[in-house]
């Protein structure tokens, strides 16, 4: 259960609309998800939150698969399982295979791993690793 | 500080010199770093520990540079010095641009806010979201 | 599902009866949650995470609506449901109005942003900012 | 070490510079901390992080000094030494007396503590904290 | 809802059924807890994680239970709640009491508080304390 | 460097030599560590904080050294530089042989492996691991 009210096209504010719209149209669908509904109680979170989104994960010198590839890795590490069900199904939904999904779940969980055998061991960071 | 002694070539058993013989054939240099040396103190779990890693990080369904960057992903979210500086470093010497590593930095960034939001929010996985 | 039995007044020990009469009698309620019915099969631990949450909580230098609320930030940071829950229904409880609630949201995923970022960055502290 | 080259104002770009100086401006201080140095090699997130920060950390509901303490509960969290640092230096800047720290500090270390014990228990929330 | 189907022994492939075979035989009892069924859609990744399992948490110079109770500590602190169920469970079967299951959560409480007051304090580590 | 000034025993309150004295007596030592210094700026928290870790790490259903393995499995995981060396040493001064060492380096590398690994699935707790 959310600790806010969601949001609705119909309730919605013309401010929040304009975003909800936009989202629309750069996705191409009329799924707003309930992310966006939660941050509408504050249209100024909404929309700073939105536009940074867009920028952000649109194709540029890393491509979009990949990008959400990456989200997904974050929202793991940070165990957000809302995080990680949007995520996964937007790396899905960007072309990821199911032989890229495993090999990324594959790099988590060693990563995990490492990471926790290095912050056991306290070691230093070699020279030749800084740039 | 290393919690334990960094083994070097020269002081290590046959089982370790083994191991580090196949880093330096696998990745085709001299260079050992302080993770293998720190790991030589139990044989076996640096054994498992770069299978592991020979197997995973290979390329394969997802190149080799991608699998670093997200592999960097992880080890800034788990604030893990050692990890973010070897994994950054991996990362450019397989191919990443500068401008692939802003882009990295951007989601990264991106990903820990909307983390930080929806766990605040605790909101309820879309239907749309489940596989 | 919990993983130990919630402890119900009526089967309690009078050891943990006496905490829970106190919170009773501090927070002015009759209501106990389930974090003290869960706490109290250990009586030793449940009186003193109670004696810590009496201390620290009231009211001082900092007021008990600030309080909650940097309670609930550690609690998103940590993503612990139940403690978000319970934190941000005290910070309402205490006063929290949906401005301040939408302001505590919004520095919250600011924070969690800069942090990934500086996590990346592996940024040295600047002197400025030593004590 | 940084990951990347710190940018100082002398070899920046107009756009960066255009950033350093609206620091410059709203904080009425020469003094650009290595946050802004590092973001500076990505110009368009150089922007965007400065322009959340100046929105978000502007005194409103919650006054400016609260939301340092806040940012500080969050960079304690999430283990960010740089985020420690200079956000308990701008807390301390904004007023933030001996008394108010050792108070959010006692606050930070309990929060933390019911947090693993509530992790540990897998407590339900209760219906009386549902909104 | 996982993010992945869970591969039931009926629907596995010989490769995925031998190692539920072993699982089966080294544990003595029929039950596929679902960690198997979903890594099993990687059957490397599941043989990988099988044998790390396998050789890692065998009696050895720690006890097997003590080694569900570290497990127990570490899944808390990662907030994994099939983690935290799970392990917990496999040290009751190994024999932990419940006055040994409430020390563990009082540790693991302590441990979590010292460890926020530590990162909030940023102290220097005590010369006597380097190996 | 610390946020605040380490006290010595020398500058000390009395309130807070007396927490210093009982360390002493109880630890047989005279060595106070800057854990306790940092603290002592806040007399009350310093006697609290003592006064659990007395009472939590003293032998009882688990013994002494194990109790330090738990603390360092925490550690490790929340990424506490100060508390894992702390923890560590202690641990040894109480018995923890190299032996011992290994296998706790190793639970807790595959412990973050697994607990990733079940984040990204996002499995359901079977009904077997429920109470």
């Amino acid at each position: 259960m959310a600790t806010v009210a969601l949001i609705e096209y119909e309730d919605a504010s013309p401010e929040v609309r304009a975003v909800y719209d936009d989202i629309r149209e750069v996705r191409q669908t009329d799924f707003i998800n309930n992310f966006w509904k939660g941050l509408a109680n504050n249209p100024a979170q909404l929309r700073r939150t939105w536009e940074q989104i867009k920028a952000v994960m649109a194709p540029g010198a890393i491509d979009a698969m990949t990008k959400e590839m990456i989200y997904v890795a974050v929202s793991v590490a940070n165990a957000c399982e809302y995080c990680i069900h949007s995520h996964t199904a937007a790396a899905r939904a960007k072309g990821m295979t199911d032989e890229q999904y495993n090999e990324l779940l594959a790099i988590i969980g060693l990563a995990h791993q490492t990471n926790g055998l290095v912050s056991a061991l306290q070691l230093e960071v070699d020279d030749a690793f800084k740039a």
